[in-house]
């Protein structure tokens, strides 16, 4: 029997993610490719299609109808034009035009958080809500929202920059150049820095994660934190506690403003630091308002890493039934 | 010839407006009664009838078909109860209903800063956006959101409350009970404290502050900070310049949350210190990031203090058609 599917891909800094994805959201085939960063965007959008080919053919009984996309940067959604991406190193490329004149296929095009938002709403920890925040952390920190039961994408695309909340107006400076922001506080990179300074001020105290990058302090990423921190190391374990405390603080924020049932967390520093749940738990319900509080819920994300390509594929069903 | 109407209410915490408006946002006719502060729920939901009827006694070819309600408190956007209201000192009241059982007509019940953003959009600043925040700063800090061309209220209501946006995690103390919020940076009580706070410190560079007060610095309020700054006092000036900045950050992490199309700024505090726009403007433009910032404007107000009312009749007009 032939089966209705769309594809999803997920386009990263340093890899993509390609599935071919049925209506119930389970992945029927999938592969990956080299991420575009460096690579000119019409060449690869030839490697995209050559590897939805290769699918299509181990897949006989699929029907490929519709595309969509998730990419790690800012796109202008009245346009389908990547306006920027730090990670991939595009800017200014009219992708959205260039993947459809490609693939003869309908295709939508949003933000890599966004669509793995879309996923956890649709099949993952957010089912049947009408008001979702996804908050992602992972070298970054991206958000999506679902809101009355609809992605919101703002007036350009680019709404959900939970990332870039001022948490703290003269705290650390931010990759995008700017003071304070949350994810200057508790980004995957962040995180990274804020352990290598803590480390560097009292080599003592951080010498349980000094011994994991064999005294090269510099070395230190979130994952050694959080690796020292599972192995019961207090000072590995209190800077877990403070990046839960400042993430926390920044959500509060966003629950204030935008009063969701509930937050989703995930990425690769919830993965890697899961006890960071309940810390943004604790903290958003002492910082935000009763009433958007009261009956708000912080759970971790259902779908790991595969929520992109899913959400992406899920966000194209639309245009497969058109 | 008759004319229908809608009834707008707005209750802040000194003083109730009604009007009689009609499909154009025009006010037909208009009353106030003292604030339900310290009455019982039920007086004052007579006096408000009672107040209606005079109203349409005096206006006998105006047809009042439904009425809007913006209310100075938190909503519960499902049930129509006041859940509470520090101005108007109420908390778990069935406003909505007790208001239908008593005037037999359609009624709507929201935000009072709800009401005055819908009315902007409507018939004031951001007529024909898509997308659009209110902010208005009067004693404290509220928002009102259009998203899609819709009001949002969020999950309960409460959506919009970007007073409480945290702006500097270790900041002051916030009337909530939080810590650092940019209500407690910003809204006029907040402007009070940090004038008091900035004179107390230093007596003679605040001299122009202080001559305005007969030398009670507890007597200083914004409206005192906005007369001295526009007599040429250049540390009142200063003092505008900082509460520009703070408030612009705490709108730049709204921007890039909700990337609307337009920011309007309104209410007292705004009517009084108007360069605050163009501050807000500066900062919002620098602290906010490229994707929502590009196509952004930043505008003041136009319906003054009548936003509420005029807001919550238009709120009420599909109730009219209904």
């Amino acid at each position: 029997m032939p089966t209705t599917v769309t594809a999803g891909v997920d386009i990263g800094g340093t890899k993509v993610e390609i599935a071919l994805v049925d209506a119930g959201g389970r992945i029927v085939a999938s592969t990956r490719t080299p991420s575009g960063n460096g690579m000119d965007p019409a060449s690869w959008v030839s490697s995209v299609k050559a590897a939805l080919d290769d699918l299509c053919r181990q897949t006989p009984d699929a029907r490929l109808k519709a595309m969509g996309v998730g990419f790690a940067g800012q796109i202008d959604a009245r346009t389908g034009v990547v306006l920027g991406s730090p990670n991939v190193g595009w800017s200014d490329v009219p992708l959205l035009d260039m993947l459809r004149a490609s693939l003869g296929l309908p295709v939508t095009l949003v933000n890599d958080v966004q669509a793995a938002t879309w996923a956890e709403w649709k099949i993952g920890a957010g089912q049947g809500l009408s008001h979702l925040m996804g908050v992602f952390v992972g070298t970054g920190i991206g958000g999506g929202l679902v809101l009355d039961g609809k992605l919101y994408r703002g007036a350009g695309g680019s709404a959900g920059e939970l990332g870039h909340t001022v948490l703290d107006k003269n705290g650390p400076f931010c990759k995008c150049g700017r003071q304070g922001c949350l994810e200057a506080h508790a980004g995957g990179w962040a995180i990274a820095v804020r352990a290598q300074e803590a480390v560097g001020q009292d080599r003592k105290a951080g010498r349980a994660l000094l011994a994991r990058v064999r005294g090269d302090s510099w070395a230190i990423t979130a994952a050694t934190v959080s690796e020292a921190a599972h192995s019961g190391d207090a000072f590995a374990q209190t800077l877990v506690r403070r990046i839960g405390e400042d993430l926390g603080a920044g959500i509060a924020s966003a629950v204030n403003a935008f009063n969701p049932e509930m937050v989703i967390l995930g990425g690769g520093v919830i993965e890697g630091m899961p006890e960071l749940v309940d810390i943004v738990g604790e903290v958003v319900a002492a910082r935000s308002l009763s009433a958007a509080a009261s009956s708000l819920r912080i759970e971790r994300a259902r779908l790991g890493n595969l929520a992109g390509v899913i959400g992406a594929a899920l966000m194209a069903q639309p245009l497969a039934l058109a």
